[in-house]
């Protein structure tokens, strides 16, 4: 196959054939094309766009790259995938709950990327275990009813190479790449059940509703023609969704909600996500009887106690259960302050991701350490009125460069105003296979 | 300076800033970025194109990328730079005649690239050396007023860089891309004068006039800008140029039009860039007086003499002036037949340059050697009528496999009509720092 044709037939404006798909998905699992011609077909794909027959057959192609699993979990393995975002966390929230309800969670989870979090940076910040091998995995999932663990490399590998090159040459935000992306591993890993968090707004990997809505509807499609029961929510990212952004901190809230002692819209964005995980298991039939049956695995401290047992399961410290406010520690914690009064009009969430990354709680190179301490706590949602001495969030900061260099980058990314706005959309649509439905 | 951003950023359609395409540059040529960066960013540029600013500073970062030479030669240096066709063997027709009339050439060639064949290829078919160091080959000039070598390392790395990732990545076809590689060659080689032949049709780099046009007046803008005398002529490249395609053949096509015995479409179009080499030596003022001079130069033979002083001074066989028929031997010489009557209506060209690397006239690979005996006599061109009995050419190769697929491609690239067909025009226009002339 002459790799050049094929990136010249889409850098043409053309539909690829079966056999290029093929070839291209085989040229990144063995490493057989050089990086420059996959990272030259990426753009050419971003810039000229793949159709919907295309996509479907990247994404079959990329999961046989590697292993298919058909995992014995004792149940119905099912999982969720958010399409990234800040103080975006509902992992650590729903899956206990889910499990809670008995339901059976496989969760392959990944690293934060760009302004994005990772859940596995956030269960390495409480000494958990993320490259659990495939038996203890599925033995965990057997016994406590779900386990979160990190990428196999023996899952679409092809994917892994697609996923670093675009990161690096900023070819991440295109549909069919994120759907094959997503979908892939998803389809590779034997998940029977997968949920969908697509995100909406300034802080998401497509930041238009429509773009969003396109990619929700392309995954849910390849997904149900490969047999799987697939749902996707449409949910706003125009704003940090809960008010912790940083590993500890992230960590810190969703126990704080599990307690009891937090609510807000990481927890109502975690329940509709995992009402949908609870009819894809077959335990609910509709989301008002999932939510009815999370919120009582909440009220009554089951989801707790089983985040407590999959910490402990994973070789964390559980104790932080009991104590979560040793999670908020760092050398310097200061408030922001806008420096005026107003109402909050506008966040740019990507540049809060950024100032968070600044930080050191993510990565600027693949390399990169991350600091578990740091990150901020948001004061304020858009549409809420702060005076001159309420501060816009508190930083958590390793040293004083660090933070001045975030905080420059916090206000810059807030925008406040002298009339009234209207808060932020947080509930969008839900996608089926029957159709779409607003929220 | 992030590179990722300004990938994004062309990516996004936008401008990239003079600091940017230096980074990029600078990136090129010492390394710095990888190549699957700089092949994104190369397909970003493909797709979304450059403005004037953009192309210019590219050029002149590329041009700076390495040394930037002011070659003593006894008189104005002049250069002639063809976008690339096939049996366009200007080069060894113009060269000797210019050098013969007074003009001081000192010519950068390349080697053969994809379909079109190189001059650097061709000369060392007869044993020329085309790597004349640097002091050695100013010297020639001022001996004899001429010579041609490789491109030097040292002169616009980037480009060296660059001119590999497009080869492999499909993006060779960039109006900016082109505009920028060729230019900054010959500003940082010193050239004061410097004739262009932009080809136009199936067998060029810009199959278009109107695209053709937009690169000749591209480089002409630049060139002037930089201070320099650049004209272009576009010419036609809808068939061969020469009747020869091949290394040695075209070599000795080219003695064929010195000694006297052939003329045709090659002839007028080596003595239009020719005349246009006068003038901006100083040495003519109007192309009619050019193409005077040239004539009497092949006329009294002293075009001949010049290219026999031109050979044994780089090294190779001058004897071949004189019995060119040596040139035009290989293991296999057979002529190829249409398989029916009708009248030439169509060439695909580059086609026509593939069959001839396919024979192993030119290069599939970079590492790959040529074979100086192959290629072939074209006996046609469009608008001609060809009887059952008459072949369309006379391969010659080296083989019989080689044969019969580049005889099939031949036969491929050639459409015969019932009807009678126009014939392909050769001269389209001129473009100046004055502006465009239809010729």
């Amino acid at each position: 196959m002459n790799f050049p044709a094929i990136i010249a037939q889409k850098k043409l404006g053309g539909a690829l054939s079966d056999e290029q798909i093929a070839a291209f998905v085989k040229g990144a699992a063995d490493g057989s094309v050089p990086d420059y011609q996959l990272a030259a077909l990426l753009m050419a794909i971003r810039l000229n766009d793949m159709d919907a027959r295309e996509t479907t057959t990247l994404t079959l192609e990329m999961a046989r790259s590697g292993d298919m699993l058909h995992p014995d979990v004792g149940g119905v393995p099912v999982d969720k995938h958010s399409t990234g975002g800040v103080g975006d966390t509902t992992t650590l929230v729903l899956v206990p709950l889910c499990a809670a309800c008995g339901a059976r969670i496989a969760k392959m989870s990944g690293r934060g990327l760009g302004h994005t979090g990772g859940t596995v940076d956030k269960m390495e910040s409480i000494g958990m275990k993320t490259d659990l091998a495939e038996e203890d995995f599925l033995r965990q999932i057997r016994e406590i009813g779900c386990a979160v663990t990190g990428q196999s490399a023996e899952l679409a590998p092809a994917d892994k190479t697609l996923y670093a090159l675009r990161d690096t040459t900023s070819t991440v935000d295109s549909l069919p790449l994120i759907a094959s992306s997503i979908m892939s591993k998803k389809l590779a890993s034997g998940a029977e059940g997968i949920v969908l968090d697509v995100k909406v707004g300034s802080g998401a990997i497509m930041p238009t509703y429509e773009g969003s809505l396109e990619l929700a509807k392309a995954m849910v499609e390849i997904g149900t023609r490969a047999g799987r029961h697939v749902s996707a929510l449409l949910t706003g990212m125009d704003e940090p969704l809960g008010s912790h952004v940083g590993n500890r901190l992230e960590v810190k809230e969703a126990i704080d909600i599990l307690r009891g002692d937090s609510a807000g819209p990481l927890l109502t964005v975690s329940l509709r996500l995992g009402a949908q995980l609870l009819i894809a298991s077959g335990i609910a039939h509709t989301p008002a009887e999932g939510e009815k049956l999370l919120r009582a695995a909440l009220d009554d401290g089951r989801g707790l106690a089983k985040l407590r047992q999959m910490i402990a399961a994973q070789g964390g410290d559980a104790s932080v259960c009991d104590h979560p406010e040793v999670l908020a520690q760092a050398p310097i914690v200061t408030p922001i302050f806008a420096g005026r009064a107003g109402y909050v009009a506008h966040m740019d969430t990507a540049r809060l991701g950024y100032a968070s990354q600044e930080l050191g709680a993510g990565r600027k190179q693949k390399t990169d350490a991350i600091d578990p301490r740091v990150g901020f706590i948001m004061h304020c949602r858009v549409g809420d009125h702060l005076t001159e001495n309420q501060p816009l969030c508190t930083v958590y900061a390793a040293n004083e460069e660090t933070l001045s260099r975030a905080a420059a980058m916090i206000r810059e990314a807030i925008t406040l105003a002298d009339t009234p706005v209207e808060k932020e959309k947080l509930l969008y649509a839900l996608v089926t296979s029957e159709g779409v439905e607003a929220l």
